[in-house]
């Protein structure tokens, strides 16, 4: 069997096209998003005229190594994935972005030049499958070993939230109000299953006082009962609070979301209660696995194909995980339909993914595709349309990257806190535990 | 871009062809081998006219499941992998075949059902990935994630060795000549390196008492300065005796294998010698990993893809190991040349590989392949082919199964105690340790 021209698989050019999309104004312990969030839409284009798409973060940090990436990439074959890292790795990255600690501003853990350059090449390796399945005519769960489901639960993602951004700031209007107590967060909780049908819900915490966000909780439990709940409140809380909203909360909660920073004080919180912590701060990288696992301070693991380096690296992490018995689910950012359309391909293929998937994507009005992936009775369905089955609306595509040049800097690194101080003024990113 | 008819990829027809083949008296702690070896040949044909090959041990047993799991398959798509495993979960073991202990007679740890069935349908997906790459016109490591090295190592198998098979036992002749101390043992090793250029060396041990083996280990370092040895007496050591040899040969051992049984063993062994510990003995399962790597009772793994459950799972594995600094390397039973591409396909895609994989393969003066796979220098090349880049000899298959259809049952099942009372009446499985 010959490959023929119209099969060539080798790179002819890669696009990066950084964008900003419009954010609502979603509290969390650091600040608040800002209007408009980066992202990173990558197209790979073989020289047999498929192109493949992937997205990650945008901000200028992800865009200085994604430019050599993919300058050096001409000709590589789009199957060779492992290849893409190898490449990743010559790329040196800039120290200023690299922290080998708890990175507070991000929300998202260590900050390591390897989780750098893997947050930039998992949209490379996304585009690639992408490209490959379309080239072969088959989905990307087909090219990760098949799916094991046709659809994939995802999680009512609540956020406190004001009903808009500050005043003077400019920034698309939303119509989902406001959530700030736990009247707001049970009617948020409504709207987003009339329009989506979830069965379960996270709330982002962290906001207020411990005791406001349990009585949320509580609130939730009753509006839904039965329904599985979490709480996230990014690490905000020393090991005594943790302990005691655990116990407060742990007839209702499938699982508590990073309560305390790092893996000691998770350990700490573990071993003091009977409620699942799970994680997407403390174990973050392969290399943070061992010491969380065996010191038992993580029973979820919340994957992110974006800093654990793709669609393949996931599938590894989730044979990790189920080694040890450490359950799996999976971790969102602010993100678009590639990314959806690709965790739903990577969630779907892995046997132990007990739990429902995080996503933000409800609350993103904008998007770069031609049609929005569908959320139906809180699930997607696996596509098997060849590669990803998502198209590229360009029009969309080039409206939001003309918000991105013509920004004036200000949303080109996310900065929650800086959001913030636009209410504010004088706010800082919080000294943790700041309960 | 879509699926053209001869593009089908839906499993026609799974044919299972069992074969005995030629093994010379190699001996281990529990026996020696038999004269002939069964092997299972698994062809998975395309409705596109695409045949993929896969092989795996060919016992009863194993026959047992394959046949239900191959007449289960027709129609499926031979892109689905994971579905191989739903597929075969659903195959019920013969509860005589399976033992929750590391399997004395076996060589290669406990006897689940579970691993019973991966020992099956890993033969199953290697040869649906060997359709799917030839289908695609890809090489199977790139369907693997792409090759990181274009040429695999391999060690020289030592063993132990009579000239002939016992007298009055049908076998094939082999011109390798007796090896029972250490200047036969390092004959051996002269004539293995000149034949295919290996600079590594394994030797089988537990054959002799340790202070014999010890000489031979040391009499190839001799004779090999510098060059990477091992030493594997497949548990038959006390801790007591296994710190013993670690420490006599700590300056030359490049890593010990399963000196004694049982992770609770090797972790006091490993915790009284600086001298790595490997294993395919304490840690062939996913669930066994847990207890053996937090209790640091190994420091290399050999995987195998049979048992491991195929190709990916032996990624899968290798992500684990990287993650707690685990090394590893490649375990090998008696095998066959669609092995040994399989074998050097998923090797090359493992970033963290850093010992040569074992083989057997230069012991089989048979095989079922047009042409033999290439060790030189040590080394097989990574084939760049569609599919493993192997071709089946349909007169050479159809031979090796007639001596397995013409058998009178002694060779069907692996016996080597019963290999071993040819020569030595009354001979039974040693009680472990032996020493």
């Amino acid at each position: 069997m010959t490959v023929t021209p119209s099969r060539d698989l080798s790179i002819a050019e890669v696009r990066l096209t950084p964008v900003l999309v419009a954010d609502p104004p979603l509290l969390n312990t650091q600040g608040v998003h800002q209007p408009y969030t980066p992202r990173l839409i990558v197209e790979v284009v073989t020289r047999g005229g498929v192109t493949g798409l992937g997205e990650t973060y945008g901000d200028t940090k992800y865009l200085e190594l994604a430019r050599p990436l993919a300058e050096n990439l001409t000709g590589h074959q789009i199957g060779d994935l492992n290849g893409l890292f190898t490449a990743a790795e010559r790329i040196a990255v800039d120290r200023s972005h690299v922290a080998e600690r708890v990175d507070v501003g991000g929300l998202r853990g260590v900050q390591t030049a390897d989780k750098l350059r893997l947050s930039v090449v998992s949209a490379f390796e996304v585009a690639c499958l992408d490209a490959l399945g379309q080239a072969l005519g088959l989905p990307v769960h087909a090219l990760l070993g098949g799916k094991v489901r046709d659809t994939v639960d995802y999680s009512a993602y609540l956020f406190y939230k004001w009903a808009a951004h500050p005043e003077g700031v400019p920034a698309e209007p939303d119509d989902w109000g406001a959530a700030l107590d736990p009247a707001g967060v049970v009617a948020q909780a409504r709207r987003l299953t009339e329009r989506y049908g979830f069965t379960s819900y996270k709330l982002k915490g962290g906001v207020f006082p411990p005791d406001e966000e349990i009585a949320a909780v509580r609130a939730l439990a009753e509006a839904f009962p039965g329904r599985p709940l979490r709480l996230d409140p990014n690490g905000a809380w020393s090991v005594e609070t943790s302990v005691k909203v655990a116990e407060e909360l742990r007839e209702v909660l499938e699982y508590l979301e990073d309560p305390a920073l790092g893996t000691p004080a998770m350990a700490e919180v573990a071993a003091r209660t009977g409620v699942p912590l799970a994680t997407n701060m403390c174990v973050t990288t392969f290399g943070e696995i061992e010491e969380a696992f065996t010191r038992g301070a993580v029973q979820v693991v919340l994957s992110d194909h974006h800093y654990w380096g793709g669609l393949r690296r996931t599938q590894h992490l989730a044979a990790v995980c189920a080694a040890f018995g450490v359950g799996l689910s999976m971790h969102s950012n602010t993100h678009l339909g590639i990314s959806l359309a690709a965790m739903t391909h990577v969630a779907a293929t892995v046997p132990h993914l007990h739990h429902a998937c995080d996503t933000h994507y409800p609350w993103q009005s904008e998007d770069v595709l031609t049609e929005r992936v569908a959320l139906t009775d809180g699930k997607v369905a696996v596509s098997d349309a060849p590669g990803l089955g998502v198209r590229l609306d360009r029009d969309r595509l080039a409206f939001l990257h003309r918000r991105w040049a013509d920004d004036d800097g200000r949303h080109r690194d996310r900065d929650d806190a800086a959001a913030l101080r636009a209410a504010v003024p004088g706010w800082t990113t919080p000294a943790m535990p700041r309960w």
